[in-house]
């Protein structure tokens, strides 16, 4: 079993006892989902929330901490011969409940009835908002909460507890991060040195999946695309062509599942043009500013509309954005060229526990989300702590659909020079994604070397 | 969008409606699935009686055939702004439906209303078994059926149909798996390229799972393990050591969604040892015997059993097995070494239509499933038809939890020298598996050219 050290997971634990109050806490683990019949499985990916309190990576386990009476019980199944022979040799129950420092353990057919003799005493069982369809049949069969109405039910003091503890990130997980920008980083040199006209996305999207793989797994479906206009693009069907951009946003999982996040853009002939580099640079400004600015005390959100000045002013250089910048950016109009956030938190989960619901993790009391287009998908916005691990990821895009629809309604177009932005439709997107660790006075960027970001770097890498 | 021409699915669905009688079919497509939040899932996975029927390859659709009234109906949800700059411009669900023939469209949310009208006209829906949670789910919502309860529920009728017209190949069928034999193909030749002492089996996992990933998808979790006594082993975390074998049981899946899956058991350190030899030369024989035999009138359990006799006299010219061969081969002896079946059925699912229950794809009135030990695991029994797609794929392996068992039960002692079978604990196992087509009068191997496979070949291949 490939996990931290029993007494991490034990200290985990104990902290959270400390700030949920009494009832049972549920932590229930994935199970194996289906692709196209039930023993065709996915990959095995454990709930992040589950490796974080138990280290645990196997399907079909769930832990029960009792807060009053003090107990922890680790449900699951043992193998059977008939396992051995088609799965091979597991570790006990008994042994994964030790390597967790958990003392008892039960077959996880009884784990309905602790949880109903629970409910009848009238003890509060607390959950985390489940988003596998298979935990949501299972907490129906056994807390009678049918599928719809349990993210509401979820409980909010087990979910704010739950992000205090994770979302400042231990030693232990700031080094598996950096794991995994390791190879983030070969999954882009890789990529680069195959990016020439003539080649296929799907080539290259497989290479670097391999290569993800071979370390662990992708941390989410690899963006790969010259329409990279459109921000989350996993159609690799088309051949690469000169004059075009390619977008690539990709990331490694490690063994542990800790993520890496990263976003370059590259020139699909192998050299950038001169109004590739306009735009490609105000983009890079935009994230060295970021890293340059991000520092515990001021919020993500300030960091965030810094980065839309600064494409805001350099779009406007270039003629496609007028107006008085300030202004322009409270009013949201960069966000025609830039409609999603700086960033987001990362660890466990690529979106760090965005299963608990974004604004539990990026806002707080302090800080409430945004309804305006744009700053509305920052998914981070909250004043920033040392340990916080988050992407730095701004772009410029040219979104066909986007200039039309905005452009009809009239939209903030005072800001925006409509005609000179239908002239850059075809020109597809710009986004260049760091990640980084917000430190006690300000911020670094995570892995051991930067993956090549200045247009000469960037061309150097791709011509060899 | 990536289908075939809308006569194959116009074709097909007329061919459906023939023979179910009366009633609904609803045909559920499949949903994103999640990984570890809702937004991060795993590659999407159509459903392949939908794909078969429709060739739709995109998540949230359901259709709906009415056999009464004699209309189709395609349901889903069309793009909105956001969406598109997410995701990108997507076909409206009209034109989804236009090319695949169907003349109606209707919002998905309208779905729920059309089953329970129906139900409530005591009309049948006939669904089939719903492996995937999140369809449960909804059955649930819109039949009132438990999820626990719908296979059960699921109709027999549907299934037999659309058994009796998946299982043989139409033309356009086995031009789509020979491209997915010919990646499969690249994936070991890539895998023998890079077996050596020292290297890491995770590496080689991810590498040819990149190959299959340029190429569409795996077809199934990559298997590869110098464990390859563990029939269905995913840990790929050794490295090559000299003198040990290593299993690899890998296949693609193309664009479409078709299949290939091929077993070779390389030297890990180039050259195979000579007790290594005289147990792959048993499996190379009982594979090549089987692909010699397979023909239409014969059942595929007598294959089966012909394989196991060739093993059972392997094995007892090792030493390893004595006794009368074929009362042996009644008893069930060889399935200490030889456990799993022969093959199974191959097309849109490496094990084609598993999800509808395999007693319905593999066996039918006249051959039913053995309870035996081995001979149950046999997924394929029935007598073979033209325009079979099926695996070939014998197997020895020396399982130490097995022998220790079947030891201490005394089970068959008197076939099996259990001494000289622990002395080859540690041997691990051998596999070989091809993928064949039944034709007019016998069968061929898919694929253009055939994997190399005799000891002699498979040596070339890793050594260059």
């Amino acid at each position: 079993m490939l996990m931290f050290s029993k007494e991490i997971y034990i200290q985990r634990r104990l902290r959270l006892r400390e700030q949920v109050q009494s009832g049972l806490i549920l932590l229930l683990g994935n199970h194996e989902a289906p692709m196209n019949y039930v023993a065709n499985t996915y990959h095995f990916r454990q709930d992040s929330s589950f490796l974080y309190f138990l280290g645990l990576d196997e399907p079909g386990l769930a832990a029960v901490i009792d807060l009053d009476a003090g107990g922890e019980t680790l449900f699951g199944t043992d193998a059977t011969v008939d396992d051995v022979v088609w799965m091979g040799v597991q570790p006990t129950l008994r042994a994964k409940a030790d390597s967790a420092g958990i003392a008892a353990v039960s077959p996880y057919a009884t784990l309905a009835g602790t949880l109903r003799a629970a409910v009848e005493k009238g003890r509060t069982v607390h959950f985390l908002p489940p988003y596998r369809s298979y935990n949501k049949i299972l907490l129906h069969e056994w807390l009678g909460i049918p599928p719809a109405a349990q993210k509401e039910q979820a409980s909010p003091a087990l979910i704010r507890a739950v992000v205090a503890l994770r979302i400042k990130k231990e030693l232990c997980e700031i080094a598996e991060i950096e794991k995994a920008c390791a190879v983030g980083y070969r999954m882009h040199l890789a990529a680069m040195a195959q990016c020439r006209a003539g080649a296929k996305e799907s080539d290259i999207a497989g290479a670097i999946e391999g290569i993800a793989i071979a370390g662990g797994a992708v941390s989410f479906p690899v963006i790969l695309s010259q329409n990279g206009e459109t921000l989350h693009n996993h159609d690799h069907s088309q051949t690469l062509t000169d004059g075009r951009l390619l977008v690539i946003d990709a990331g490694a999982e490690t063994r542990l599942h800790y993520a890496s996040d990263y976003t370059r853009t590259l020139p699909a002939g192998g050299r950038f043009t001169a109004r590739q580099k306009e735009i490609y640079n105000i983009v890079l400004e935009a994230n060295n500013h970021a890293v340059c600015t991000a520092k515990p005390g001021i919020t993500y959100r300030s960091v965030h509309l810094e980065a839309a000045k600064i494409i805001t002013c350099g779009l406007q250089a270039l003629g496609l954005m007028t107006g008085d910048a300030d202004e322009s950016v409270a009013a949201g109009a960069h966000a025609l060229f830039f409609p999603h956030g700086l960033g987001h938190q990362m660890g466990l989960d690529v979106h760090d526990m965005e299963d608990m619901g974004e604004n539990y993790v990026g806002y707080d009391d302090e800080t409430q989300r945004a309804e305006q287009f744009g700053l509305g998908s920052l998914r981070m916005g909250r004043r920033l702590q040392e340990g916080f691990c988050i992407t730095v990821e701004p772009g410029i895009y040219f979104i066909p659909a986007l200039i039309a629809q905005w452009k009809s309604d009239g939209k903030l177009s005072r800001f925006i020079n409509y005609p000179k932005a239908e002239e850059y439709i075809g020109f597809g997107g710009v986004r260049l994604e760091d990640d980084i660790l917000i430190t006690a006075d300000g911020c670094r960027l995570l892995g051991e070397r930067r993956i090549p970001i200045t247009t000469d770097d960037v061309e150097a890498a791709i011509n060899g």
